[in-house]
């Protein structure tokens, strides 16, 4: 809580013994924690905690502990290129309800048919902070920063095959973009949006 | 000739008496012949074949024998997404003028301000072949093919730093295009997309 | 409909569930969709379908809706180098049969065993549009595009190990071809190669 | 304006010229604008211009126009690790007061001497946005963003030899950080963190 | 042993079979042996050898032959970044005892929240030789060099996606730290840098 | 000359003096040597040596003592691509005429023309031993592969843009060549290939 | 035969369908062929053709028709650094008894341990050709290459971890060698290795 | 000193009156600085200092304050592979210098010629550490690091060309060693295998 974001760990990489050991000393702390790329198989070894620990298989999080009440006004506007994205999107959601941050999620935003952005420019352009997440060629991080005053934060998605196999394709992309003030993370790395939205968030409210 | 293409010679790895030497043998079988990637150096010690070479400094290119005569009607737009972009540009449309073929510049039609390319749109979707060029994330090659029904050939330039430093940014976000039919070609080869666009036109005309 | 290029889904990177639930959707608007890159095991779980939607387990891609009447005159030569190019290949044939277009397919082309292409050659020259689909070291590319007058749209393909695995040694050969004109798509795009040659096909018909 | 950041321009890649011709245009419309990435030879070109055109040569940026009113209190602090950093921190200096932020620049802040940072950490605590510059490894990045609450933007510099020759090193290191929310910009791009920092202060502002 | 290091193998890369028939030769030669990267699979392989196989499933390595005692005094402290990072932190630690030296375990010491590492400072400062074990951007190597007069052996893991995923990221950090005197073994090397450790260890001992 | 290659050192990388130096040793001991990568300048600075330096500007090289004789009948085919590839094709051919054997030159057999390379297929069909030296996608390694029964050593060339700047892209054709056989040297490796030729004539002669 | 190498084909990428399929037409043709990366699975659905068709697992080849005379004489050395490139050894040793030649083994000459290869040395000298396979850093290929007359070809293995995962290292190891003659194919190419050694041996033939 | 290891500065990155600025600082504080990867421009610009600032030409370093007496026994080996490696290898023959310690040179130790090694080995194995500099393939940091009993540390230099270039193979191979205990630093950096060396040589001396 130093830097204003609570505790999360990594799933992925721990075995299923290591991440239980590590819940119970978050439960006995009566603390919260969120466990990221926890593939349902560990989720299941999860199970003798109960409600304690609500497993998203979607974007594969689980929360430890009591949960956070989320503000009503959503702050954050979440925006996917395509289906295949939905869970690194859904990861930043998830994120950001962890946080206490409620968000909106507009799905199915590809350039590749522009009228579906900018059929909801207008209501994008209403949010503070925009989380873009985008895999294959990522040209819809240049487009929207192109068209909002919002930070946008592009999170690279490790979607597609050939030459944008495990997003570094749309990670150059997002690095390149020619509108000026796109913020990027790490490919798949909704985590990490939703944390710094949040810090963006709070340079607002002070 | 055999595949309907012209003869065309890089002059980059070439040495200036080389170049030379090779000029000399079109002429006298008053042949004609471009020459691409040639510095202005090189270009200069061609000086003394008088008007029979055309030298063009922004494109790098020169023209070799009896200027063909180019057609009234522009076939190909060729889109350019940046000043820095202009050089590539007009290597291709350098090459087409080469090839008989005449074509409309399209300047300055970048995705960070996204009206720039709306504006023009009916303009461009009149031709039947579109060339887009451009460097740094290249997101206009799937803008653009997502709003045309002519084929797009998208030529990546080397223009950029850090990630797009070279072009590899932009060719990978070429290849990765979420729309479809986008066709690709080597970073900065103004001249092969120019050929091929004749090779589609000649489709046309049978 | 925009750019003259029907719906398509790309299959890998969605759950079963969101693919059927895309298919209903399509069916339900009476239209059309193509999905690609689509593995045996979700195809299965689309078979409450029926009829109304066709899978090729060769190509892994499935035709969803009323099935469109293929034109009787092929207009895309399909030229494969490989045995094991086939399934990518059968991609190209299976998309351009989606939208309506019939092709013909020429197997075995190696550049190993030149006569194999030779033999054929006179054949491949009678269509307005190629389509080559090699793996491996690509060489196929730069040979054929040196041979036909027709547009050679190069589509690499994955097959290969040591320095040709994942199909990045056959792109690099498409796109460093010295023969002019030789027009990319990303590895295994054969979907990308049977959309750009409608396109292509629909200049030359008006 | 529509995205609340003022034009810019980018020097490398355009003539003299070419740059001359656009800061006129710039001038005569009695507009303002930011040049950066321009090497001494192309400034002294636009020597001219006079006043209405101000370079500094250690960040290579250049302003157009009559200056804006810089705000007295600093709102972003500009963390450098090393000597070499300076002209990449000095751009986004530079980009900060041409939007009319004034910023306070902590230089020679390394990780290989931690003391550095320690006794400085409570005043960079003070202020909303923080811009770290560095190079060779770039683990400032991730010590710094687990200390501060303000959200931390990284740019890696071009700084270092071998492995670390280009930014590719710090470039990954900024992305694969531990701590949460770091905001990574393209290698060098201190004109892209600074206009992000506008735009993340803007959200405060409203 | 003609430079100071007992034998050890690679366990990943051979067959159950093969493996089985290294240690039935080491055991008839009343030798000793360590075997590295092998799975539990294979290890199960060789339970027909009882105790002289003593296998560690968290490292996966296997000691062969008759036990050697280890030193009562810790000699070298291995650093681990997180829990993620134990596995290869547990190789260094299995092959330091094979050599017959102790070391003490220094777990979870992130740079992200740096106290964790000052708070452990002192102790590690006592010891000749440092090993430190970290993946994601591995920004701890040039931390805990800046604070330490010991030699500190860099062991780049694994652990990690986008672009840390393999380790290369980390590998890079520990290259090109701007902490003097950082040594670095290839990624997930917890072996080399414990046979390394045990050379510098023979120095002091003459 | 243990194994039946003669002395030769890189000339980049090597100071004028220290190569001065080298010279002077090996004309005190009455031997030979030949010096590769030597830009003219350098070359100069050995002007005082006068005939018993030899420099040939085209390959680089420079022969060093008493020149062997050589050969009269060529045992080495050197098939050049293009223009551009002499330079390295002429190193071969100079470190042959070193060994002393000759060797043909076979210049501009690209395949974008294929009849060049069948016109003179016979000819270079008579030959034990072929070196293919080709830049850009290297397609004639396979081609010519295919067609001869002698081992073909391939030498890409570092000709070329784009993909195929540096060679890297004809280093990966010459490797994942489907044309069984292939032989491949480093980039520009024109020596090694002419050393390797030599060794394999050895093989013949006994 | 054209290139005096019999037929051979790829296992891998080839379903066991399309496998036993051209089989069948080797087999009714009388002919002979070897299967290369073959896979036990597809290995055992080739079971009906009983001896026709003689797989060998640890190489994964598979011999086709009639076997061939393997001459009594052993021609070429197949040098092995370590157990784990005993089956890429394996490929050479099989696909050399395919075409009629015999060889000679020389397994774990590593050199960490260089006495294993002084002890073998004057043994593998009496080869008129050499293959050497090596995997992790390849430093065999240079030690090797230093000591004896033969044509030395290395095979790159794709054993190792981190930074020489996949073979690369290897590769770039025996690209780079200092050491002139040493001729290189693609990672894992035992069979191109002995198509190579073959042609080399019937240089010497005439 | 916290860590043992005076201050060092890179000489590259910063202009020559920044680094004249740093020297006036560090003699008026009556202290000592070694200044590395300094060109020679720069370095006449520090002529004004006299003997304070000595520079070394081979090496692009320069002293700076009173010299420090260096020890009569050399206590490391820096082994260098060819004449091209001198200058890193004097690079750390420098800073050894700067930190006390003597050191002996032994150049000229290729593996392509195995007994320029062996010759010396006996005298080399004296050293407690061998700091051994090689480019091209790096073959020699595995053949010293299984001979000698002493840690190797390996510092590999951006001697080559083609796969070489940079010195990314022999980085390659001195971490992917099949001889355990090779220690590793960055490209070029004889710098840091001097400090590394001093710790390690303080470890003997407690
Ligand atoms: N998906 C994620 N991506 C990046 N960092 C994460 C993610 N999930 C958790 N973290 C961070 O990783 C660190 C946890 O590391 P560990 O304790 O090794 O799991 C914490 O600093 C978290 O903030
Ligand atoms: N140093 C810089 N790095 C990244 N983008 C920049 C930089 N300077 C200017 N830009 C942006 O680049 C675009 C200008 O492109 P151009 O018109 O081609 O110079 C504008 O969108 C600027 O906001
Ligand atoms: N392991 C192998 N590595 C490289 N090429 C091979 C291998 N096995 C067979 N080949 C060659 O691959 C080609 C066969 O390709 P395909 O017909 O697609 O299997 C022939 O030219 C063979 O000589
Ligand atoms: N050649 C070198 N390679 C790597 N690090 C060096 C070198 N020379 C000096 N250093 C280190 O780089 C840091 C100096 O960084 P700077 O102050 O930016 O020059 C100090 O930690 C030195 O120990
Ligand atoms: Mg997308
Ligand atoms: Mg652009
Ligand atoms: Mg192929
Ligand atoms: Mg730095
Ligand atoms: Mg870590
Ligand atoms: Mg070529
Ligand atoms: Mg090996
Ligand atoms: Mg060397």
């Amino acid at each position: 809580e130093r830097t204003g974001v609570a505790e999360a760990i990594l799933g992925s990489g721990k075995s299923a013994e290591q991440i239980a050991s590590i819940v119970e000393t978050v439960l006995s702390a009566e603390a919260r924690m969120l466990i990221t790329r926890l593939d349902p198989e560990k989720a299941r070894a999860l199970g003798r905690f109960g409600e304690q620990v609500r497993y998203d298989a979607l974007s594969g999080t689980a929360e430890v502990g009591v949960p956070r009440i989320v503000s009503s006004v959503p702050a954050v506007a979440v925006v996917a290129a395509g289906t295949s994205d939905m869970s690194v999107a859904q990861q930043a959601l998830r994120t950001l309800a962890f946080f206490g941050e409620s968000a909106t999620l507009f799905a199915d935003i590809g350039v590749a048919g522009l009228w579906r952005l900018t059929e909801r420019l207008e209501e994008i352009r209403q949010f503070p902070v925009v989380i873009a997440v985008a895999g294959m060629e990522g040209a819809i991080f240049s487009v929207l920063a192109g068209l909002v005053r919002a930070p946008v934060i592009a999170v690279p998605t490790s979607v597609g095959y050939g030459v944008s196999e495990g997003g570094h394709a749309a990670l150059s992309s997002a690095l390149a973009s020619c509108a000026p003030g796109v913020l990027v993370v790490n490919i798949d790395n909704g985590f990490g949006a939703a944390a710094a939205a949040l810090k963006i968030l709070n340079v607002g409210r002070g």
